[in-house]
């Protein structure tokens, strides 16, 4: 078995079927991760531009959108009363969990398409909420799992297809981080009311989904141990463990924490090798893959590659070739029906059934 | 904080008292491990000498006995008649785990030490009667966990135990082989009545010990998942998830598995830093250790080890320095308690208090 050619045009976009185009968005929300890392990776996209920035605080957003060449600026109000609606052909959601819903509604009925930040909603019936409205009004939802178009995932995803590993049996993921160092108490991450949920919620759900995606189902039961030292831990899970069980048996043990030394690693036992990846959740880092199958051992340490801006790409593809979005509306909702489980799980001390 | 110093002198034997004194050890069960495995190591041990081979099949013993320099070789019946007691102080027990206890008891009678494979029996109540045995001929009864005497995870441990990872968070561990490349299908490890259980019992023992002994103290729930697909695994579990959750709030994620690419490893995560050992549970391999704490990372490859060796050293000295035996019946009894519950968790889908 030639493992090398896994990692042959290793940064190979094999959903790209679009040649040109542009996708116009409305970004909704100038939180950190909009400002400093979404709106950057749009610039950098090949599809997509950055045409309309929606704030509740348009001063400071008419500061951002003059450093960044956008013409555009409204106020949450304003967009949901349909202002500008022909600057922009897309919106993307990266407010805090609890009011993606709304924004996603208004830009179904202004039959905008969505891109919506993990996780999709607070809760599973707002996900579906959202859902409804993007099936009933034609437009496209995609759930922001910037995992989906990374490279590396995407390449272990063909490897365990192809049985290079033979029947996966047993995956361990896990992503920590110490949120304290970044943000303060007041943040909205430690609201379950506007987060949806803790560790899991916002990090539990990368080892999670990313083990769906690998194995290309869907856990058919969860149960899990949640934990918290107390404030300000005391409203969400500050640390939590998941097992998943899957249609054949196979497993995944993943773990997440809030209050932990920032790592993430990811695991993949088959019965006839393995894949190993470093970093997997963190971010643009070098990907560090290791391939065991049998005797032999690949290791191949890709290139950086902003997977944020290969997502805004995806979705572009999505909406402008009319290809099937992998990581929709009804993934997200999946994700959280999963989460919403897992939590049961932890509260009544049984293993639920998805 | 100086990382290095934990592994100075990476191999000292900090447990040990004794400078001189022999114990003579009658090996029972003459299968591959103690052939090929405890008996070499028994040679090259400083406190420790095999004089008497006990097994079902004198004739082979017998050749064995003239190859390594043991004079005595005895049947099963011989044994429990008690004779050659004059010849050896211990017993080292190496059959199947259903037959632990008829030994133990036996050589508990005979006023005989016992060092005894793990799991230390089929079932905790076969485990308890042997503890209960050891304790009223006061001879000492040890459970054969080699990882207690590897010098890489009693460094690990001693980094956790000051707190160079903070507080431990999650522990992730693994043990997989593909047992059917090394056993036939008739092996007494598929059957549980002899083996007391399948890849849980054999493997996902050494995770699970070694975690209790990492955090120095003991789960307070455990959930599980088995597997199996099939025969020859039918009657045992072929792959296991076990999930426990300890006092402090503190998971421990472990999988074994019978029918998979080879491999262990082990991760504990803290507030602060982090361990990771490549390989841990395989026997004597050079051990990687990485420890980070903060920005800081160290990598440490030590020298391999003779952990047998060592084991039989730590129970001499346990026996003729009246230490303390760290890793008792009790410890053994302990496991098979968790490892009870586990199974129990699997088939009722619930977390099992322990």
């Amino acid at each position: 078995m030639d493992l090398d050619s896994y990692f042959e045009e290793f940064t190979r976009r094999d959903w790209q079927t679009l040649e040109n185009g542009v996708v116009r968005i409305a970004v909704i929300g100038l939180g950190e991760f909009a400002r400093k890392r979404a709106l950057p990776s749009i610039q950098d996209t090949q599809f997509c531009e950055a045409t309309v920035l929606v704030s509740g605080s348009p001063e400071k957003a008419a500061h951002l959108a003059s450093t960044i060449d956008v013409d555009r600026v409204i106020d949450y109000e304003a967009f949901h009363a349909g202002e500008a609606t022909e600057e922009y052909d897309a919106v993307y959601v990266a407010t805090p969990p609890a009011f993606h819903r709304e924004y996603a509604e208004t830009a179904a009925r202004l039959g905008k398409h969505i891109l919506c930040e993990k996780p999709l909603a607070a809760t599973p019936e707002e996900a579906e909420q959202m859902v409804d409205a993007s099936i009933e009004t034609g437009v496209d939802l995609m759930t922001a799992y910037r995992l989906r178009t990374e490279p590396a995932i995407r390449r272990m995803r063909e490897a365990i297809r192809d049985g290079v590993i033979g029947d996966p049996v047993q995956i361990h993921g896990g992503f920590s981080t110490r949120l304290l160092d970044h943000i303060g108490t007041d943040s909205w991450r430690l609201d379950p009311d506007v987060a949806g949920g803790g560790a899991l919620m916002d990090l539990g759900v990368y080892p999670l989904n990313t083990s769906r995606f690998l194995l290309d189902t869907d856990p058919v039961a969860v149960c899990a141990e949640t934990t918290s030292t107390g404030p300000p831990f005391d409203r969400v899970d500050e640390h939590v463990a998941v097992q998943l069980t899957f249609p054949d048996g196979a497993t995944a043990s993943c773990t997440a924490s809030f209050n932990a030394h920032p790592d993430s690693r990811l695991q993949v036992l088959g019965t006839d090798g393995q894949l190993l990846l470093r970093f997997p959740f963190g971010g643009d880092v070098s990907q560090e893959i290791v391939i065991e199958h049998g005797e032999m051992s690949t290791r191949y340490t890709g290139p950086p590659v902003d997977e944020v801006r290969e997502e805004f790409d995806y979705f572009a593809n999505c909406i402008r070739a009319e290809t099937e979005c992998e990581c929709d509306g009804e993934e997200g909702m999946t994700d959280l029906q999963i989460i919403e489980a897992a939590y049961t799980a932890a509260e009544t001390d049984a293993r639920v059934s998805l």
